[in-house]
């Protein structure tokens, strides 16, 4: 708790004397007129021209190419809820620095004055010609669904909803070494995914393409099943079709009986020892509420766990974000991907897995360390091939 | 001609090479998890909660203070026209790679899909919380002007159009000098200012606000006066009830007998040699239509005039934008101007005047040299010094 209180003092005097996380640099040299003659005017007015006669030439000619808008309304921000745009901007600066830092790509960020999902639309597609790609972060769910369907739709660059997608990306390469570790194949497991927001939702349907036959979503009002009377929505639908086809009910305690993993996000301490204990043997407890997990790790290993992961940093098996969506842009990016596809989704959650050595799998580690600069060039070159293999690349 | 032609190939290979003529670059580290605890998970939520309570604080735990939008449709790009949004992005990227070489000012170029009115406005409006100001840049005239009055009403943060008011600055600081150097004062001095556009109209505002008793506005069709019954709107409506009073009517011809300066934002070459010899003696002749000016410099000294500008780089006296707009943003982002008004522009405007000095002014030099890195420095102190003494000063 002090160490917490220590972080949110230190990190508000860096921010006050830092002024902002990231900046914009020339990449050419405007020192003279020689200089302005090639990178301004006259010489300028033929790209201009060539981008005229063909904008496709803008991902040649221009940043376009690298550059990757991340948007947010401030609905949905870290763990402090509807906070407003502006006070979003912290977390989408260190968003933008992390994705310079780990994948080479520039991204912007952008608040939204409203949280009308309609609005958003609009003005992304206003402006989407700007980007090769965009972001979408914290924003609340339902909407977010909505607005990044429209935005597929609409747009012929990526689209992604960090959340969603890259959430469900190192949360499905965790679960993949956790299967090796306990010898299980995803076609037999069982899953309880305990959340039915954004990630929830996107965690599901990775795992049931990755060929879960089995999955239970839960919510706060317990299982979800079709024809359920209150709190469904046709994205609880649609997962509760796949995996739950029996229609099963009743509460997150009965759905873990005999389950193989837990996967949580949702709310802090939510899952008991004696919960765990009714799992079935060796299971896989995926604890990612963030910064309180649904059940301490020594809490979760008592109850006969046999791997547990977290969202946090001082945890060993952090399911963590960076590991993801640096190396996701790279890859769309380097072959001017038009989607990011449910193939290059799977694609970097086993390039993620694969960083995790033999040695480290026989320690029940099943994250990469997320500081491995190996992991984003490892993604990149996943997704760029899985692009290639689903025609969905440009370059 | 062969040298334009060399510099649109040299720039369209430069710019193939470049990929991208600005890049966004982290100013933090985020090489571990101790760096990205300060600046992001979980030390930023600390300065995220201190600016949902005071949104103020954005500009000071954030990079808005220091960040400008150049936002453009692509409607009036160059000499280019109308080449759309993707289009006119080379152009953009140039402007802020200028931005941040002399004025320290990180901008970030976003082209609009619409043309619309409303729906820039709109889509501004939607995205202003995340900048310190906006310039404008390459909008079509009339619309620009509506565009910029809205959102001067809507935001509370600088709202620029450069090619009206950067333009403006820049061309009344080269008529400052050349006043000094033929020994006039602005209050007794006849304009005329052919060229009805986005930036004659702004010029026209800023020398009519500097003193001058006496401009007469050319358009296409002659002198503009209230109550011409064609191509008249309020822009120069309002000039004209200001510039001529009198309701004087005529050619471009007729206006310039007895007037003591030409300025052009015109056309190539609808100046004469014969025109500027009915001009009062030591004339003085701004050209600056781009690249061809109203008269080439040689053909008005042959009429009699006593000092020539035009907008090129391999003339003597060019009036370049570059010596105005990095410095007023400068000085409107260190003191966190709300507005950039009239007295900041006439601030910049002799600023820049004073940067040259007694030895070029014998020489008729009337602009500094456009890469003196001192000139932003100047302009910023001025404009700085101005916002605190209108009381738009927020620091």
């Amino acid at each position: 708790m002090s160490e917490k209180k220590d972080y949110a003092k230190l990190s508000l005097a860096a921010h006050r004397e830092w002024r902002g996380k990231i900046e914009i640099q020339p990449r050419v040299p405007v020192k003279n007129k020689e200089d302005l003659s090639l990178a301004y005017t006259p010489g300028v007015a033929e790209p201009c021209l060539v981008i005229a006669k063909d904008p496709a030439e803008s991902f040649n000619l221009t940043r376009r190419w690298n550059l990757c808008l991340v948007l947010t309304d401030g609905s949905a921000v870290l763990g402090l809820g509807n906070i407003g745009p502006q006070a979003a901007m912290p977390v989408m600066e260190g968003k933008c620095a992390l994705f310079k830092a780990f994948g080479d790509v520039d991204a912007f960020p952008l608040c939204m004055a409203s949280q009308d999902k309609d609005e958003i639309i609009r003005t992304a597609v206003n402006i989407a010609g700007s980007f090769g790609g965009i972001n979408l972060e914290d924003i609340a769910a339902p909407r977010c669904f909505e607005i990044e369907a429209a935005l597929k739709e609409k747009l012929d660059i990526p689209v992604f909803h960090d959340d969603q997608h890259g959430t469900a990306i190192v949360t499905y390469a965790g679960i993949v070494n956790a299967l090796k570790i306990t010898g299980r194949d995803i076609k037999d497991t069982r899953i309880v995914m305990n959340g039915a927001g954004a990630a929830g939702i996107a965690i599901s349907e990775l795992v049931l393409n990755a060929g879960c036959q089995d999955l239970l979503l839960v919510d706060s009002r317990g299982i979800c099943y079709e024809g359920r009377p209150e709190g469904m929505n046709k994205y609880k639908d649609a997962i509760a079709q796949r995996g739950n086809p029996q229609k099963r009910s009743g509460s997150l305690a009965d759905a873990l009986v005999g389950a193989d993993i837990f996967i949580g996000v949702s709310a802090p301490h939510v899952m008991t020892t004696e919960m765990v204990k009714t799992m079935n043997k060796d299971s896989i407890v995926m604890a990612c509420a963030n910064p309180t997990p649904e059940i301490e790790p020594e809490d979760a290993y008592a109850g006969g766990a046999a791997i547990v992961a977290t969202g946090r940093s001082d945890h060993p098996n952090q399911i963590n974000n960076v590991n993801a969506f640096p190396g996701v842009f790279r890859g769309a990016f380097d072959v001017g991907a038009s989607e990011i596809n449910m193939e290059m989704k799977l694609a970097a959650a086993h390039a993620i897995a694969e960083m995790v050595t033999e040695e480290e799998l026989a320690n029940k580690t099943i994250t990469p360390e997320a500081f491995n600069p190996e992991v984003a060039k490892a993604v990149a070159k996943a997704v760029a091939q899985a692009a290639r293999d689903t025609g969905v690349a440009r370059r």
